[in-house]
């Protein structure tokens, strides 16, 4: 079950000529409902503008957080616990990969129901895999959440195939970048890492919550390469994603974790900041 | 200008819920129609076919040509000389990259009208760029014609921005990999070489066509890894593309070639085959 909406005259329903469905030429974001109102929107927003800048899109980006309330509003989910979608694609223009920079965007949204995690997962961790796909490097769009995805497609597959919570992805050179849902963390010697992502993977709104919760607390995270010795050599291994806040993770393959300090101090902050899923 | 029809009872338009709009979760073809009839179909449909493989899709190919035949006997347009693009793409199913493998697919056929390149083209060459857009490297999808396409669209924008007929891309690691919307052939000592399509790129079909059309000759086109200093001491260069045939290339920024006897010699082989495009 999901509703899509309409928006202003620059909104349609896209066909099969779309830049959107022919290239993948633009981005969207997942956005947390909470009690009818988006949560970190400042964040989506950012990497939205950066991904329009980087794609050379015009969005009507100033008007969005209104053009979601008006949605929530009207539509007929339950909005306390939701998700939002929005996708942002370039216009039609003439056929063929090339287009004008900048061009006109068009926007959808679309909403879903959501449930939260298992509680025993935040207490106990969840289980997940190395993906055998691999993410390629050097992407012009790393780091953003373009419609660019198919490795995430095939990676998720992997983990619905068997049957665990997450799957981590590494790029064509081993490194390990980031889940197929989420970000990774990794905790050793109390030190909190996590992949750099200027090669390939997403950054996602709650990771980068993280750093500037840390940072705020004068404790840095580490952003840099990381391999699967990194993963051998945890302490402990974390997830964030926006619909999730924090996630300890208890498993990895045949690498075994507990949940540690550095984990439930993570998801302390964040519950501090307002991330309810991560309340004790 | 531009029709598109739906297809049996599996195939419907796009919404934006679609997972090819989402995800590109799919792929295309661009075919060449000529008289009527597609050209080149058996390569077309042998990449669409590893393409549903490495996706885990599964789409109604062995009834295509025919579904084809059909829409071409009742459009509008003049079908002696146009193109047509098929796409496939992932059914819909629950929300969320990961999905059964396989998975059923949808097929969406649009046809365009099409211009042939200038006979002064032909003769004399094109006149291409390096663009500064990278393909990522290691790609899952790499040789395939996916709907992820976001590269192409940046790069192949960059050689209208700079009014050349074509652009060449680079991997992030400085190899040359193809056109924006063709391969590339280096032509030196009479020894024909291509770039190796396993990281990234598209391996179109007229690529394949001359590597077989050579090699049935007992000529062997090279498919290795080329970078710049392989474009700098080239002695031709040129390229191909399934509505194109192959064209000469006379310039590529600094760099200027004369169209010489090895590129003949393939456009002959061209023009034998039947690509009238390279008839002289």
């Amino acid at each position: 079950m999901s509703e899509w909406f309409e928006i202003g005259s620059e909104i349609r329903v896209t066909d099969p000529a779309s830049r959107g469905l022919q290239y993948g030429d633009g981005l969207f974001e997942t956005i947390a409902i909470r009690n009818g109102k988006p949560r970190l929107w400042r964040y989506h927003v950012e990497r939205l503008t950066r991904g329009c800048e980087r794609l050379g899109l015009v969005a009507p980006l100033a008007t969005l957080e209104r053009e979601l309330e008006s949605v929530l509003a009207r539509c007929e989910l339950d909005t306390a616990y939701c998700i939002a979608k929005i996708i942002v694609y370039a216009a039609d223009t003439d056929r063929g990969y090339g287009r004008e920079m900048p061009s006109r965007a068009n926007v959808s949204i679309g909403l879903f129901p959501s449930t939260p995690a298992d509680r025993q997962d935040y207490r106990n961790g969840v289980s997940t895999m190395l993906c055998e796909t691999r993410l390629a490097t050097g992407s012009p769009v790393a780091g953003l959440k373009s419609l660019n995805r198919v490795e995430q497609v095939l990676a998720r597959s992997e983990c619905l195939q068997a049957g665990v919570f997450e799957g981590f992805t590494r790029d064509a050179d081993d490194r390990l970048i980031c889940g197929t849902i989420s970000n990774m963390f990794i905790v050793r010697d109390s030190r909190v890492c996590t992949p750099s992502l200027l090669r390939c993977g997403v950054a996602g709104t709650m990771r980068q919550l993280v750093i500037n919760l840390m940072d705020r607390d004068g404790e840095e995270v580490e952003v840099r390469d990381l391999d699967e010795n990194d993963l051998a050599s945890a302490d402990e291994v974390f997830i964030t994603n926006s619909q999730l806040g924090a996630l300890p993770v208890r498993r990895c393959g045949d690498y075994t974790w507990s949940v540690g300090d550095g984990t439930r101090h993570v998801m302390a902050l964040l519950a501090d900041y307002g991330i309810e899923e991560c309340r004790s």
